[in-house]
């Protein structure tokens, strides 16, 4: 972790520990620069970080902010898979597929791969506190997602993927649609054929933006509540 | 404008103009500095302004690239409104309601006021190409939205506040959820009772962070087509 990331990590911590409320300031740059012992350049990208992360704001010539924090219970969309924000509860996975194929058109496309490239690909139904949060079929690059097995693929495959093969991840592309359930989908959510549904295709990329994750996430309507923070950088 | 505001909108321009890819590789930054007759740090916030807006990446110790652009037909989620992102589009809207009243516990809340204090509630069907698009419940601090009336709620809020009021849009807070339409609803969107609906709760704020705006907006279905970017800052 570089010296600006963990300034950000000790902030947010402090955030977090006493529980600061929208509007409260935060020290200045000078104060911070003293406490973390780090130059100018990066306690501001240690603050630029945070404001990307949507925990602070700057208003230019007052100083820095705590932004409002999510209401309880709402799932935070970020590009690293939602199993560190649901850490806390009990989230639980059964796998109905795992196989090494070959791509569809469709996924060769969005993973920049060829048709005669090997992918894994998963199917998993998703639990959170034993209730169905969503159906979720993955194709991961085999050549950058080298292994997986049955265990693996039952707990966090974003964790496996950093923390097990060392692999940075970087940002993601989603697009999202509101439609209703199929039959089968009912059925691996434990609800009926034409309830509603979010359905969530997501490309995930690494930090050196190659394509290692194309999934199709069916989430169950009644866990689906999901918290965005936009930092307005319109032109 | 500012001059870095300026330099991020050309660069956007171009990539838009040029149809630039997926992985295009912009000119470095010695060469910008260059071309917009600007210093490092102007240049670097520009490109930190385009990252923060998914349209480039930046990769360590090679350069900055062109992000994926979305697919057709996708609104993107963003502070700002949907009405710049469609404009293409012919968006328009009835108006149901449009008063001024009293805040509820949870309206003044959300916007920071008193339940004393005066707020604009505007009540829309919004359409895009003649079809159903949304329904929107809006309030609106009166002190900061001082005036609307008939006219400019028939159109874009969003670029009144801005270009009418001179107000500037800062970030915003949305809560997602997925259900059923209640008849009401159903009625309003021409769709049936039961049907999925899309319900997002925003807070908009003005970049000094005051929220200006809380508002409910319930899409139909079959119009939702979302896209997300997240541009990868964990920690």
């Amino acid at each position: 972790m570089l010296k600006y990331e963990e300034i950000a990590q000790k902030i947010e911590q402090t955030i977090v520990d006493k529980k600061l409320e929208q509007g409260k300031k935060l020290p200045v740059l000078e104060h911070l620069m003293t406490e973390f012992q780090a130059s100018k350049s990066t306690v501001m990208k240690a603050v630029s970080l945070l404001e990307k992360k949507g925990l602070i704001y700057q208003v230019r010539g007052s100083g820095i902010f705590v932004r409002k924090q999510k209401r309880e219970g709402y799932i935070r969309f970020t590009n690293q898979g939602f199993s560190g924000e649901l850490r806390r509860f009990n989230i639980t996975a059964k796998v109905l597929e795992l196989d090494i194929r070959k791509p569809t058109e469709e996924v060769a496309e969005n993973l920049n791969i060829d048709l005669t490239d090997d992918v894994y690909y998963v199917k998993r139904v998703r639990y959170i506190s034993g209730q169905t949060l969503c159906l979720e079929e993955s194709y991961y690059n085999k050549s950058i997602v080298t292994y997986l097995n049955h265990e693996i693929v039952q707990g966090s495959i974003f964790d496996y993927i950093s923390e097990g093969l060392g692999q940075k991840i970087g940002f993601s592309d989603m697009y999202m649609h509101i439609n209703k359930l199929k039959r089968e989908e009912a059925e691996l959510l434990e609800l009926n054929e034409g309830d509603p549904k979010l359905f969530v295709e997501t490309i995930f990329y690494l930090n050196n933006a190659q394509p290692f994750d194309y999934s199709k996430v069916t989430y169950n309507f009644e866990q689906s509540q999901f918290f965005f923070q936009s930092t307005g950088y319109s032109l």
